[in-house]
């Protein structure tokens, strides 16, 4: 009986991962078509269940921005720059799409002046997703967006964070008060009980800070963080052997700002900070993830307007597909 | 009885017009969601006989062109452009999505290496459509794309043409016989039959010529040129009226090389030339050809990597969308 | 007693002409030294009583902006650009700051997140401003801020409009309720009763609208409107005439929305139309109000991100010059 | 005698009318080849007496800059963007080639840090050149470099002047003594008496301007200023009705300063003003001097760097175009 | 007699190595003049044997590309870049053009819209070069470019290759039959024959791939694949190594695709893939290479238009120097 | 009685500390309020003794630039990047405005065309500076500027320096005299007795030379060079310690030329090339010189006009920011 209804799933599952794959590149020209996500079938989130395990989701918001602003255009130039990926991973033979059926499921829509309000349509958004079992990859949007998206996938329990940026993203409040701007939206979670801080790890902080505080208060509360500086003289391996250890074998988030990347590699962002990661590093490091329990992730603030050779959108969609590897290869060893 | 066939149709017609609405800003940002064309649905051509009555088309091919290349990025870039555009024309009042149900059918499957293969596949992909009665509205792509189009929409008798550019496109043939470049396709509608050259008008022609050799023969076909000069000397309500009076009544083409437009207004392609149009004389010249028998439109040769600051993709989009109005009256009035 | 007084304020006029004077070009070079706007001596807007009668002031917020954002960058941009423009106007033969002292105040203290508690910072900021009678010449910034910046000047009396613009900016609510935002400022001062509707007019709308409900609104409160196609077909001095008429003698507020520029002119804005004024129609529409009683103007929704080449903030600077060229005869005729 | 001398004269000169053609872009792509101005052969000065009547050279020098630097980089790019112009005159019907042999003469061995030396090398450059008959278009560089050609081109003579420019450029002195800037050209040619003051126009000045000194110092001297709005309250008929009386039939010198055209034409180059003319304005006007005694022209002040769509430097290319079918045909009536 | 002959060899050689040396930017701004690579002597290749042992020629064609074209421009960005490098490599010590003598032979005469006939074009005009052991060092144009280039100089023998790169391109066919594209040259070159599979060698591959067909073939066939992830576990030394052992002594060609640095390093190409080479690294990894047998080389798929900053051009430009400083001391090893 | 001075005076600085704080971006945004150097307050230079310790000054001069221009506009666009930088160092943990008072001390009034004279100028506004003990901290401006500075520093005693750069600007003249150029301000300090030559070390030059003297001349003085091969292979901390070993304890300046970073980081400058730092390492590097007594610093060489993404100007004020915390600790460590 169960192994029937394995077969039958099986099957089911193989014709929705014959259904969900992206146009091809040696039929038609990668520049051709609207631009979804990978190129892949579009979808209507109300119709997700059942259908694809991974949804690649933009949540095109940045009115919590205190910098330059402009990620609320990154969803749509991640999804042009995306479709130059292609779907063999040449350096883990990944093929995500062989092993997950994948579809782009649109945009939240957010509401560009309110925070607030948008923060409850994102979360409504994401938790039929998150009840369905389909993972979600967002592209933002601020870094803000990602408190929402923890909110509605943590609903049953806390869960651990890698959280790779050049910012701790821990602030308190700003202006007098403002809470919700995305510069808190780690604090926000730990305190809304969506994180677990103990296995929260930041890696890549540097730069300046106006005030020890957001860092001592994220070191208070438990957080590890792995500074450039640190990152520099341990290296790569000892910190995705450190990530590993912190976030150990329960269910983790993945969120990738991409003012991680170095101002050469990542110039279109708001809050560049020079310093930083080479998309090489950033590649080596996500790599060195793989079989960790993801149950979502992010690549945030990419501001096209701040890019004009486009290879910050380029980086953010490479980034999306390497994670998107790491998300396949966990959700088809959940099958 | 045929009272009664009227009443159904205006009824089905009724429900596609509400179907295909765009995506109104009010409700979502504009920035948000995929972008297709005026944030229109989107639908497979094979499925667009009787729903649709207009379809954008895009065609990403720019492997016929002579100078700085890029058009193939058109179509993805006016779309994206185009999703600033709303449902109602503030100038003329035209709401053309409550005249004819309009939808986003996708680009042309092009070979970008191969352009008399490309040209079959655009003649294939746009016969049908002539066949079901869809108006297309084609964003190149270069203006080669022209040529199979006109094949195909004028399969049954030849059409007139009202042609906006810097350039006549009637060479014979470059680089010691290539016939099938971005510079040519006029000459070979006419040799083929699909265009009637004394219902062709070409109105903005500028610049400098390697010879006189296209200009005389456009003439010697009977074919009006309205060079930039006398243009200006005579005005725009001339202009209009004498393109009115060259297509007559009967079944006309509209193509519009956004190199018509000065490239202060339209940096963004290949071959610019200055002393051209500004938007808002091509808006009133468009606004002047209402009422036309318009069987289909284009506009061409937006190239967006040469378009930093994207008004190029702007001014094609509007242009695009001013054209749509003039094709959604026409369609409307056939009802 | 009067005589004497006059005497006295005159002489120390003199000396306050005498100190707000811009640094000149021709002893140190315009690219030299901090940006002020026009290079004009800063001024704590707390001390500018009794010795300012114009007041420059900057308004980086974007947080009402429902397209593209970054406004908020705009006031360092037209600093920049500021720097290029002289004492002397070739045009009026009007020398601004021998007419009356100017300074540039800073800029308001936002909170790029809270559009409602910056709309109380900015009246906080203007009401005093006001109070002491200087002239504020605001640079936004989206045009959300004209709101509290209109309240903070019409406290006694609703005072009249010429708002030159592609927008009318008169929507009710967007997203459900939002009420706030760059599209709706002249709807809430109408409400609020600090524009008189009848001595509005809206110069150079155009493009295309969701639904006729903002004109419909304008027009029914006794607003005047004149669409872009109205203002070709009747020509500037028309235009400046009607406009006159309209606001009469009383307090009068004028507001340039640089998207009344074409993009060719102003490519660097949130939500470009095509079709617009030239930079040289906008100084013709500007020189033909002198003499009117403004109270107050600003030039808004330049958005540096969007503006490669930089003329959109040369645009803006241009006009504010030509702006304050006006304001300053009116500040001196009051003398 | 005579007779039979032309007739060899002729038979020469239509032997070097067929070396001296550009390539052509039905032949060679119009992107491919060293970018000579025009495509034409490029001709070592010292071998230009008695092959070609019209030099091109670049003078790739803005050491003289008070603004934004950057015209150095003008003939490169410049050259680069006239590989783009077309044998064949659209507007006028003239084929300067088929009039005058003509060549790229390579550039001015300029030293960039020494206007004064850079000044002595051009004046040695251009003499043997004026004696040999052969006339200059040059396409600087800044504004200065016109004042070293002029006291080449006459040594005999002093010389009209049609001046298109935003700025009058008879600036006495800056940074309290600098005589040599590109803000001073005019008025050191008329002081050296290589320009005759009675026989010089100035067309398209605008802005603001440090103090009336200048323009005082030139009508002083008897120099006819058309400013902007002078141009456009009599329109282009008349100033070019103007500029041919007040330089009447003797020997001409043309300057074309790129920022005569608008920012939104010519958005590379130091010194902006807004409220310029439109190329196609800037055509009309040159078309309308045909006929006149041209001894040289230059275009100036191009400067790429602040050009990041290439207009202003394809505005400069086709300037030059044009002016060159003016010459041409100067040349070949004197044949 | 052999040593008079070697005497007067030597002679001539030095006459001709004095004749065609570079521009100096101690004399010459490297920014004037026309750009020719590297400043040097352009010569007509018909002229070319008996005067130069290495020539630098373009080829500006983007026919056969499948992504975002524009390297058809390449050419000519990269001789502008080209004249800021001077006489002597600051890291080797090698003064090339002391040690060959060197010139610019212009661009290959290619029809841009017909792949086949371009590659005719090529293969003609690199034959009698090759015949006259003139060392070719190409700048491109897309990599289809390499295939001809490669008949014609292993007319005698197949060749080795190192070739570095982020993509394989030995790709069979494209879009239902396309065999001549940027992604097959390889593929084709063995196939013809004139390469020797088992003598070539690619580095830096990694991205994503349509299907492991192509990887598949070239390793069946016997190439050597070095991928990213090999690069940067085992070394540049290594590397190096292993590169010269695959190649051996025998003759080899060496091409350098500049999507084969990162996209911070090359952001102006069509098909960037991010994680690739630093420039530092690609220079070690080219000096790594000295005293290799090497026949010809190129510098492709630099496209101009993508490259806002310039730096791709730059770093091409930079390549190219390294190369023919590679170039030169094996033609004077020759001697 | 000692104590007491000691107490006055640490009370008195206490109150200097508090008085020049940076805006802080938790109170108002970072994009707000007139762009100064790091937010600091604005100080008069001749107000500036016994106030601040650390001034920070631009210096708009690059007319001594042989290659391509624009660092004039450096000193607004490293101030507006600097808006960005916050008041505690992540990585050393020093908080430079606690340790110092530190001020904008805006431009020096330069003669953009005219180098001897600007040299003059920059001697006499830093004299008084040195004179009353404030540490300058300058940012060009090109590297000609270091020259006149070290003049004005180094009146006592020659001075050590480290010098970072692609460059040696150790040449003698150019263009057949030119002795003040930006690629000669070593030379002339070292002939001027300014720099003691033994004490200075060169790191990072690397690229192509005209010649061998520039480097044979200063290694002839005892000059120390670390060319970009030798800084690899040995990695930075032996670098780091080579120069604290070359400048010892005595004074040194610190001159970071912006084109030490590689193109990729920084290619907003002049003269870039290929091969060069990250900012990562240059961080590293900077790092490594704590403890030295610097008597001032510079960071020149920034071009806005060649930098689209802002990269440079963002690198130029993190490099900037590092230097100021080493200027910090070492005033501190005075008092």
């Amino acid at each position: 009986m169960v192994d029937r209804d394995t077969d039958e799933r099986a099957k089911t599952r193989a014709d929705r991962l014959a259904r969900f794959q992206p146009a091809s590149g040696m039929v038609t020209p990668r520049f051709s078509g609207l631009a979804s996500f990978m190129r892949l079938p579009v979808l209507d989130p109300a119709e997700a269940a059942d259908q694809v395990e991974i949804g690649l989701i933009g949540i095109p918001f940045d009115g919590a921005t205190t910098g330059r602003p402009g990620a609320r255009l990154g969803p749509r130039a991640v999804r042009e720059a995306s479709t130059g990926t292609r779907a063999l991973n040449h350096a883990t033979g990944v093929a995500p799409y062989a092993l997950a059926p994948c579809a782009d499921l649109g945009d939240v829509p957010v509401n560009p002046v309110d925070a607030a309000e948008t923060a409850r349509r994102i979360e409504a958004f994401y938790r039929p997703l998150a009840e369905a079992g389909i993972v979600p990859l967002t592209v933002g949007g601020d870094h803000f967006i990602t408190y929402p998206v923890l909110r509605a996938l943590s609903a049953a329990r806390p869960v651990g964070l890698i959280h790779i940026d050049a910012h701790s993203d821990t602030d308190d409040a700003q202006y007098g008060g403002s809470r919700l701007t995305h510069g808190t939206p780690f604090r926000r979670a730990v305190e809304a009980g969506v994180l677990d801080p103990r296995r929260c790890i930041q890696i890549g902080l540097r730069g300046s800070m106006d005030a020890a505080d957001e860092r001592d208060w994220a070191l208070a509360q438990g957080m590890r963080i792995l500074a450039m500086e640190e990152v520099c003289a341990r290296g790569l391996p000892e910190v995705a052997a450190e990530a590993r250890a912190v976030v150990g074998e329960g269910p983790t988030y993945l969120s990738f700002d991409i003012d991680a990347l170095d101002p050469a590699f990542a110039p279109g962002t708001g809050t560049p900070e020079i310093g930083g990661f080479t998309t090489r590093e950033a590649l080596h490091l996500l790599r060195a993830l793989r079989g960790l329990d993801l149950v979502g992730a992010d690549v945030v603030e990419v501001a096209p307007s701040l890019d004009p050779a486009g290879i910050t959108a380029l980086a953010g969609a490479g980034i999306a597909f390497e994670i998107l590897c790491l998300l396949a290869e966990r959700v088809a060893a959940r099958v």
